[in-house]
Order: structure tokens, then C-alpha cells, then sequence
């Protein structure tokens, strides 16, 4: 098991640990679906600002570090990214390391660019960890792959509800959707998305209240799964014909829990 | 410090792991980059089923289990999908903890779809664990996000040349393009992609033999960039506007080593 320093009691540092920022993919919430190279890294941290979607439980790997919260969370105070990232260039002046703890993975719809680009102004030196996105955490739980050879070779990660253009054998995973479900069914429909295409929606992924929904294209356009979500839980929403077997065991609104409760604490 | 089980010596198991398989994403090769869940079930494994891929260094992590090498390498002897499925299901009636441990994250163009069919038909229960995909961790290194509000929200992983359409804001990344470098270029030249769209190609990713490169669409087309891979090392292609930057740093052919050697050893 892995050695959690405890309150107040600073780990000595591992060998050749640089001074310097780290960007760490936390991954989607589980504290253990967090990288080892990530929880070393944080375990040696001299004070960590992590996102408010963060599972608290993941701070565990941080316990002698100073905890600072930023980043947002649906409907409540956020800081802006401008500060975020003065207080990085900051720290990395008063603290050898420094840890900006990212929910999933740092660089996927993360705006790591402008930490980064705040980070080179200042000449401060920096490392980037991977982390689980949650789309594949998502579909590990769902134990469906977003691509199969004999029905999708092609997957696409977006934001934006219009930007997913119709194309025979393609999954598309859409983040930050949950206040867009109409609008993601309608342009898929508009584009020549057939109206029973199935869709699995999963909310919490990896933490102990993680549910997930299927229903069809069409259901999600007339909102028939809105009223399932709990406020404020961030949503995945996958769609392509690779999901049409979850139609049967998710549907209607079967609430499925994550398998992994067991491994849920990192200590 | 993760505790190895010596070789031979049995570690405890985990309070409350499941007999059954594990398909576990081991990340793109550093030993580190595997998820300390994965981690975790790798020590309390009975048996594993590895990819040629994997760098060795991870299989520390599991050096009390039996150790089986199946999968395909570039150009090599490759064990059939099908003999590997057989393999799982023998395996889960002789030990309690089955892993099969895949490159990259287990579903993600890795035939997991075969591989949990084979599982499903046997009654065999399973778990997936997901892994760093190889595309997020080639971003890491090029500590430059695949996406950014500016250029790029959408990101399109697939191993299909042809199957990119022009889209503006859109970057793509390929797997397993090492043979078809030129015919990736074509097309999306075809597509209407601009000549001097940038490129950024990395081999070996988070390997102490990981190199980095960067060229133009119309560079790839014309094979510039393929004598300066090493034979058999997969490598990751990454297009889009995104990239521009790193014409600068890395063109012509800069090779750039990973920033993390020192974290290579899982022990």
C-alpha cells in the first residue's frame, strides 16, 4: 500500500524531484484512478490547488501539503482563470513543489493552455501527468468500448453540442453537456443521426454516486432523461451504435452503481 | 513507497477483490503511468496476460504472478484474438485473480470488445480498469493540449486514415500510423487541409526511448519524417492547428527525450 504521510509530517522528497509546477491529472474521481506517478508527485507536494469537482477523498494523497480550492463547479463560485494562474506563478516562488491538481486529465477541456502559457511567461519550470479522462473511465464502468472494429474506428471528445458532424462508424463522447442534452440530440438529428441511435449517459463517474441512464436519440431530445440528474453532478453523454446493446440493460433509467467502492479511498 | 511482493512470495489479497479478470489499462509504457488501481490488482494477481507492447519495467508490479505474453508487435509473431480469449476464460477457472493487462487504456483500439464477449459467454466476471491512453500521454509530453478554446475544442482519436473529414477548430490523433504516414497526409490534404498544417509524430511515448518530431502535412505526404523512426517502436501522429508552436521547438526533427527517466522504475 502506498504510504500516506500523515497531517503535518512532510515525506521526504523523492530523488530528484524537481522544483517546479506539476499539472496532475486527478482522473475522474475515484482516488485511485489517480496515476502512481500522480500520487507520488502529491505526496511530495508542498501545496496543491485542486478543482472543486475533485472527489475530497483524492486529497488524501496530499495530507502534509497546503490545500488551496479553485477552478469551478456548475451554478456556484468559481475563480476566474486569471487568477488561478497568478497564484501558480506565486507559489512557485515560495514553495519547491507546487501541484495543480486537475479533475480527469489535465489538457482535455482543461484550459491547461493558459496555466501553461502563464507558467512559460514567468519561466517557471513545469511537468505535465496524464490522467484518466473521463470518457474512458465512463466507458470502463460501462464496460462498452467507444470503438469496435466492426462498428466504430473513430472516436470524438468534444465540448460543443453542433461541431459533431454525421459520419458512418463514429462514437462521440461529449463533455460539460449536461445543461445541453436537447441541443446535442437535436443537431445529431438534424445531421442525419437516426432518431433510435442509442445514447448512455453517466453521472458521477467512478464515485460512489455514479449512475448511468441509456435511452435514444430521441428521448434525449425531448428531455426525457433531464429529470434523472441529480444538480450540479457533472455529466458524460456517449453516442453511437456501439451502445445499442445498453438500451436493454440500462434502459429505462436503470440506475447502475460503479463496481469499485471497495478501492474508493486512496489509504 | 509501493511495496513489491518478492518474486514467489504470495502478497495478501486485497479485502474484497473479486476473483474474476481484470483488464487493466497499463498506460503508454512508463511503469508509473499506470493507475494505482491497476497497480494495486497487478500485485494481487495470480496470473497475467501482458501485450508485446508493454515495457517489462511494469510487470514489477506483478512479480509474484505467473506471467504470460500474448499480443502483437509490429512485424513479429502475434498470438490470435481468439487464442488469447480462449486463454482468459482457462485461466478463470484455475486462479482467482486473472489480469489482462493491455497497452494504453484496455478499450480503446485494443479488441477488448472480443475479449468481454469471450468473458460474457463463459459466465466469467470481470472488471475494467482504464488506462492513460496513448494519445493523452504523447500530449503531456509535448505539454501542449490536444485542444484549446481558441482553436480546438473536438478531438478526434482513431487509427483510420481516411476518416478524418475537414472540420474547422479540429484536432486528430492516429494510432498505429507508423506504415501509413503518407496516407494520412493525402487525405486529409485531400480533405482540404492546408499544406503547412503542423504535425507533431512521437515514438515510443513515455519511454526512455520516446522522441519527438515535428513536420508540415505536406512534409508527411512526401516521407521526410519516416527514416528518422526506429523500426518496430509504435508511434502517435497528432494534426491540427494546435501544434503550430512546435514547428519552432521540434522541426526539423529535433529529438526530444522524455522528462521523466527518473520515474521510470516502478519500484
Amino acid at each position: 500500500m502506498e504510504q500516506i504521510a500523515p497531517l503535518r509530517v512532510r515525506a521526504p522528497k523523492l530523488d530528484g524531484l524537481a522544483s517546479g509546477v506539476y499539472l496532475i491529472g486527478a482522473g475522474p474521481g475515484a482516488a485511485d484512478l489517480i496515476t502512481v506517478r500522480g500520487s507520488r508527485i502529491l505526496a511530495q507536494a508542498d501545496i496543491v490547488f485542486y478543482d472543486a469537482l475533485i472527489d475530497l477523498s483524492m486529497l488524501d494523497w496530499c495530507s502534509s501539503a497546503k490545500l488551496v480550492q479553485v477552478g469551478k463547479r456548475c451554478g456556484s463560485h468559481s475563480s476566474s482563470q486569471h487568477f488561478i494562474n497568478k497564484q501558480l506563478v506565486d507559489a512557485a516562488s515560495k514553495y519547491p513543489v507546487v501541484v495543480r491538481l486537475k479533475g480527469g486529465d489535465p489538457l482535455i477541456f482543461g484550459r491547461a493552455q493558459e496555466e501553461i502559457d502563464a507558467l512559460e511567461k514567468a519561466n517557471i519550470p513545469y511537468e505535465i501527468v496524464p490522467g484518466i479522462t473521463t470518457a474512458l473511465a465512463a466507458s470502463a464502468e460501462l464496460k462498452q468500448p467507444p470503438t469496435t472494429r466492426e462498428l466504430s474506428r473513430t472516436l470524438t471528445l468534444t465540448t460543443l453540442p453542433g461541431r459533431c458532424a454525421h459520419e458512418d462508424y463514429k462514437t462521440a463522447i461529449y463533455y460539460m453537456a449536461r445543461d445541453q442534452l436537447s441541443e446535442v440530440a437535436t443537431t445529431l438529428l438534424t445531421q442525419g443521426y437516426s432518431a433510435n441511435t442509442p445514447v448512455c449517459l453517466m453521472e458521477s463517474v467512478s464515485l460512489p454516486a455514479q449512475r448511468s441512464f441509456a435511452c435514444t436519440l430521441d428521448q434525449l431530445r425531448f428531455g426525457d432523461v433531464h429529470d434523472h440528474f441529480l444538480d450540479k453532478q457533472p455529466v458524460v453523454v456517449m453516442v453511437g451504435e456501439v451502445y445499442r446493446k445498453k438500451l436493454q440493460t440500462l434502459f429505462p433509467f436503470i440506475e447502475s452503481q460503479n463496481h469499485f467502492n471497495l478501492f474508493q479511498k486512496a489509504s
